[in-house]
């Protein structure tokens, strides 16, 4: 039976356009030989399962890959790469990845450094799909950052040296697990900790953290704490325990608390869930003390830059975050880490088939490098 | 008598950053010969009076003359140009300015991409000082862009061809040279015209213009409307004239007067004293539908291309103005006029002694050329 999704894992190699732009790939491929490469932008896309080193945990969840579309534009003997990364629980999928991807045409462009116009139709293509729309978005700025010969972070005039250190996450488990991790991340100066269980599981995993080491931590809750009264009562409890700041503590529709608990927190709270995109940022001032910035939330590099912008007039604090991703997507998320108060990008780290090198963490840092574009080579898988 | 002024006026040339840091110019030059082109930043600049063609009159004020400031900042053989344009009732004079410049040390800076920690720095030598800091914006992205070797629009993706046509201005005057004016406008598609003085003025001045031509008009009160209901009573007689805005009807801070009248009015209006920075737009929202955005009021290009971003969240018109500038920070401003719903870039071809060659109204329209940086060259004057 060849169904869908045989059909994307079958193959290697997907063109993108083909479907409202039929062309064959013989005929594309006669003008590409006759021109040295073509002028026109070619993108082009497949499917890649990122296997996880350790099980992965947050509310709900287990899991032991994540699946991973790769993308490719090039455009006159360049090319740019790109990603989307899509943990189940925002929505998308390869499929509705290469559904997307399959829809854009890009050979209607005649300039990639028309960034604007090019990113404005890819975003109307449909609505969400902020993970599909950004692995173009991260492939043509790679693309655009080699044609000007600069990395990102130079382009847009913040000074690489400022990137700060990443945390390194440790997820829901068994005492023991945690434990364990606890010990891994040795390397790293500051620990992200999943909370939003049960107050037992969730005391048991910092009290857990604890037992190993007293290096900064800081909470994630993802939306898990049902309740503003409890949350707070939480967070005290935590503000005791050398914790930074907490994200997401109450669902993500849930603002009116949020701004009542942000009031009373000894902590500040950092929003993730609630802060998808730069048109969410302007509700969240006095709601949360800042934002965490995901590029497969916010559909990519161009967007994320401006809720730089708008986050910092509004005085919030600014925290880049990620999926589990490959180097790639979170090379591209360091191009912007000079910007930022705080940051986790350790997507690559927690993956076993990383088919990228790029920006690398020493001791415990985000260290940019100065390629053009996101600073990525490709690996040899 | 050696006063302040008659130095600044018989100096040709003046290093900036002198003052904290005190270095004989001859052994700057040395330094100079010896590397072959200095590997940190120098600032330099001189006064410069712009002649105007026509007396120019807003509400209050006639005059003949622009003061302007130019800069220069030299890098590794290669110079960016930048302005400083002060009309007198923005609070600025060439002595403030070059006051300001001097304070200005950019030689604690290697790398002259870091413009986000440099002007971070610029902004905070003191409050104000905005065509000040402008003049080190616009020559410092102008370096940048020739050391990247792109034009600005370019570096940040916007498409060169989307420039709107701009508005020529027509100030207030007597009948007669109202009347002289508006022939003179013929190349231009859209005129700009200037109000705020008394009822019989102002509509005398609109059925000038009228009885030449039939073309579009934007008309800018400059805060000369002082009650909201005569102001209302103003836009509906205009409204039936072919007008297209109304930029800036009533004193500044009559915020919540203005978003009664933007509620009521039948025409779009403009903020323009109103929004002088980034962080005006955000209480702007709804009070106005749009903003006029100049590079002498917000700091400079930097500035200015995160307010297009905010603006554009807030689904507000977007403007680009100018003071009586040459075209130097004229093609300044032109980077960012793909962006813009209206452009009044006329500012350069109101004098008669610009003193750069750069961005060109081509058939009543912006057009942007594809020089790095900023697209200008120096006229010998």
């Amino acid at each position: 039976m060849f169904t869908r999704r045989s059909f994307i894992k079958s193959s290697a190699l997907i063109t993108a356009g083909s479907l409202i732009n039929p062309v064959s790939m013989f005929a594309q491929n006669d003008k590409i030989a006759r021109l040295g490469g073509s002028k026109r932008m070619q993108l082009t896309f497949r499917p890649f399962d990122a296997q996880l080193i350790h099980p992965f945990t947050v509310s709900g969840y287990t899991r032991t890959t994540t699946p991973i579309v790769l993308t490719e534009i090039a455009y006159d003997g360049i090319t740019g790469y790109g990603e989307a990364a899509m943990p189940p629980y925002l929505g998308e999928s390869q499929a509705s990845v290469i559904a997307f991807l399959q829809k854009v045409n890009l050979q209607q462009f005649k300039n990639p450094f028309e960034l604007d116009d090019i990113l404005a139709y890819v975003d109307q293509i449909a609505i969400n799909n902020t993970a599909a729309k950004a692995s173009v978005d991260i492939a043509l700025h790679d693309l655009v950052g080699k044609l000007i010969g600069q990395p990102w972070h130079a382009i847009w005039g913040y000074t690489a040296a400022k990137a700060p250190v990443t945390t390194f996450t440790i997820g829901i488990d068994t005492e023991d697990v945690i434990r364990q991790k606890t010990k891994e991340a040795a390397p790293y100066k500051i620990l992200k900790v999943k909370l939003g269980e049960s107050e037992i599981a969730d005391k048991m995993i910092i009290t857990t953290v604890r037992s190993v080491t007293d290096k900064p931590i800081r909470v994630d809750a993802n939306q898990g704490w049902k309740d503003k009264h409890y949350a707070l009562k939480m967070i005290e409890w935590l503000s005791d325990r050398n914790v930074e700041f907490v994200e997401q503590p109450l669902p993500k529709y849930d603002l009116d608390d949020m701004a009542w608990l942000t009031e009373q927190s000894p902590l500040p709270t950092i929003a993730d869930e609630s802060c998808q995109r730069l048109e969410d940022i302007p509700r969240l001032k006095g709601v949360f003390d800042g934002i965490n910035i995901k590029l497969m939330k916010c559909t990519g590099m161009r967007e994320a830059n401006k809720m730089i912008s708008m986050g910092e007039t509004f005085g919030m604090k600014l925290m880049i975050g990620c999926m589990t991703e490959t180097s790639c997507a979170i090379s591209a998320a360091a191009q912007l880490a000079p910007k930022m108060d705080y940051a986790d990008l350790d997507g690559n780290l927690l993956i076993a088939n990383d088919c990228f090198s790029g920006m690398k963490i020493i001791d415990g840092k985000i260290t940019l490098n100065d390629r053009s574009g996101i600073g990525v080579k490709p690996l040899n898988i």
